[in-house]
C-alpha cells in the first residue's frame, strides 16, 4: 500500500513516522498524549560567574513557567503538548565541583528517580528539557569527561557569556576536571560528580521511557549532556532518542556527532526549556499526519509505475545524447 | 520590553516574528490568514524520459490535491493552511524545449498572470509550491541558464530517477541550453525558454506577494528556480521570502547559496507540492507564539540584570585560574 509519493520522498518525516510506530508498538502510532518535561535545578558553580543571570533566575523562570509566560509555554500551546516542569531543590544547589562532589550518592540517585517519576507512563511522545543557571558549565564539563577533549572545546557563551566570561568557564571545568581526575572512568559516578540534580532527573527521564517504550525528543546542550551519561553506559541507550535540535552552543554539534544523532532541526536557538524538542513535537505531528492521512496509488488512481521508454520526438538526430 | 529569555536565544524564530511584522507592516504580525499556493503544469520534455513517472500523474494528482489524499492535504492540515490547486493547461504541455521555446510569448505572460492572480490579496502568509512530471528538468535548466555551470551540475535523481535517467536528463538539459544558448541573457526570455507555466505562475505569485506585502515561504527546487528568475530581474526581488527547506535534490542546496537564502528546515524531503513550505509555516506559528505569549522580565519579575563579579568562594587559592 504505497501512499501517493516517490518513495522516501516525505525524508525524515517518514523515518519519524517509522520511529513512533516501532517504540510505540502500534501501527499507526498515536500522538494523542504528548508531554514535555522541564526539570530545574541549582548549581554550586554558579557562584564562580559562569552564567550571564544569576543564581536566583531559576526559580523566578520556575514561577514564569507556572504563570505561562515563558517561551516553553507558548511552544506547548502550539504543539498540543501538556507541559510538566519539576523544580528540584531550587534553594539547596549542588556542591561546587570545582572542590568536591556535585551530589552526594543518595542525592544522585534521588535525582535520577524523580526524573523517572515525573514521566507520565501513558505519554505517546515526550520532549525533555531543562532550565538551571549554571548548567551549561556543568554539561560541558560532564561532556570532557565523558568524551575527552580541552574544556575549552565544551565550553560555550551559554545564555550570553562574553569572551571573558567563556575563558573563565572553561577554567573552572578543567579545574572540576582536574579535581575530580581519578573517579571519571564510571558515567554515573560522573554524572554524580559533575552533573546536577536536573540533569541526573532527564537521565531519569530518558531511561524510564525506554523501559515504556515512550519516544523521547531531546532537547539541547544540557539535555544531550544527560543523554552522553546514558550512552556512555549502554550504547544503544538512545534507540528510542531524536535530537530535536542543534544548538546555538557550539559544542552541541560535536556531542550530537559523538553520540550519533542528527538533529531534527538547526534554528539558531539557544534556550533550553525543552523549547527545540516542542518544536519537533510539529514535525511528529506532520509526520503522522501524512502517514496517516494520505491517499495510496490505488486509492486516488494515481499511476505508480516508471514510464516507458521514451518515444523517438521530433527534431531529435541520431547523433542526439538526449537519451 | 525584553522577553523572558536571552537575547537573541530564541534565533531564526526572532528573526522570523521580525520579518513577518516587517513585511505585514504591524506590529504584531498576524497568522490569522495563511495560504498554500500550488500551482501545476505539464512538459514536453517529459516525452524524453526525465522522470520517473508518465505526465498523465500531474493531472492525477491535482485530483488526489482535491480529493484531499496528499502529503500537502494533511500537511495544510497540521499548519491550518488554506490549500489552493492551481492546474495551468495540463492537457496543453508546455513544447519540448529541447528544440524550441517552452512557451510563447502570450503563454508565458498568461501563465505570470494567472499566478498573481491566484494570490488572495488579504493572505498574512503564503506557501508557494507546485506540481509538474519534468519540471526538476525545467527548474536544473533554468539555474544553469541563470547560473552556469555544466547541466550535470544540476540535474538530480527529481522524484527518483536512477544513475542512467539522471545521466539522461543532463543530456536532455545540456542539449535545450545550447539550442537556445544566444537568447539566455534575459531572465524572462530564459523562463519563456526553458521553464514551464507552473513555474512562471509561481514566479507571478512571488511578484505579487512582494507588491501587497505578503511574505513568501519557497517550497524546494523548482520554486527556487521560479525565484531565481525573479532575482536575475533585480537583486532584491526575494526580500520577503524565506527558503522553507532544502530539498534532498542536491542542486537545491547550491541554488539556495546563489540566492543567499539560509533554508529554514533540512529534513531530506524531495516532494514538491509545497510540502517544505507548509511545514516551515508551523515555524512562523511557533515564533508568532513566543513573540505575542511570553512574558517580559518585569512582568514575571525575573532578574535580566548580569551577576556581580563572583565572590570568594571557599577551597579558592591564589593559584586558581577559576576566575
Amino acid at each position: 500500500m504505497c501512499l501517493t509519493k516517490p518513495p522516501g520522498s516525505l525524508g525524515r518525516l517518514e523515518a519519524l513516522a517509522i520511529w513512533l510506530a516501532a517504540w510505540q508498538g502500534r501501527e499507526p502510532p498515536s500522538l494523542e498524549r504528548v508531554g514535555a518535561l522541564v526539570f530545574a535545578g541549582n548549581h554550586g558553580v554558579a557562584a564562580r560567574g559562569v552564567s550571564a543571570y544569576p543564581a536566583a533566575v531559576t526559580a523566578q523562570m520556575v514561577a514564569n513557567f507556572a504563570a505561562g509566560g515563558a517561551a516553553i509555554n507558548q511552544l506547548c500551546r502550539v504543539a498540543s503538548a501538556a507541559l510538566s516542569v519539576v523544580p528540584l531543590d531550587l534553594d539547596r544547589p549542588t556542591a561546587d565541583f570545582c572542590v568536591g562532589p556535585a551530589m552526594s550518592e543518595a542525592e544522585c540517585v534521588e535525582a535520577l528517580q524523580r526524573g523517572a517519576a515525573a514521566l507520565a507512563p501513558d505519554l505517546d511522545l515526550v520532549a525533555v528539557g531543562e532550565m538551571g543557571i549554571g548548567n551549561t558549565t556543568s554539561a560541558a564539563a560532564l561532556c570532557a569527561a565523558l568524551h575527552g577533549g580541552a574544556a575549552a572545546s565544551w565550553a560555550g557563551p551559554g545564555t550570553g557569556l562574553d569572551a571573558e566570561g567563556v575563558a573563565r568557564k572553561a577554567a573552572v571545568i578543567e579545574r572540576a576536571l582536574d579535581h575530580h581526575r581519578t573517579a571519571l572512568s564510571d558515567p554515573l559516578e560522573v554524572l554524580r560528580r559533575l552533573g546536577g540534580r536536573e540533569i541526573a532527573a532527564m537521565a531519569g527521564a530518558i531511561l524510564a521511557a525506554r523501559e515504556r517504550r515512550i519516544p523521547v525528543l531531546l532537547d539541547g546542550m544540557v539535555a544531550g549532556a544527560a543523554a552522553a551519561v546514558l550512552q556512555a553506559l549502554a550504547p544503544d541507550a538512545l534507540d528510542h532518542c531524536q535530537a530535536a535540535h542543534r544548538s546555538a552552543e557550539l559544542a552541541h554539534g560535536r556531542l550530537l556527532d559523538k553520540l550519533g544523532l542528527r538533529p531534527l532541526l538547526d534554528l539558531d536557538m539557544r534556550l533550553g526549556e525543552a523549547s527545540g524538542a516542542a518544536l519537533a513535537i510539529l514535525l511528529c505531528r506532520a509526520a503522522l499526519a501524512c502517514h496517516t492521512g494520505m491517499a495510496t496509488f490505488a486509492d486516488a488512481g494515481v499511476s505508480d509505475h516508471l514510464p516507458t521508454a521514451p518515444a523517438d520526438l521530433p527534431g531529435d538526430t541520431p547523433a542526439s545524447s538526449a537519451r
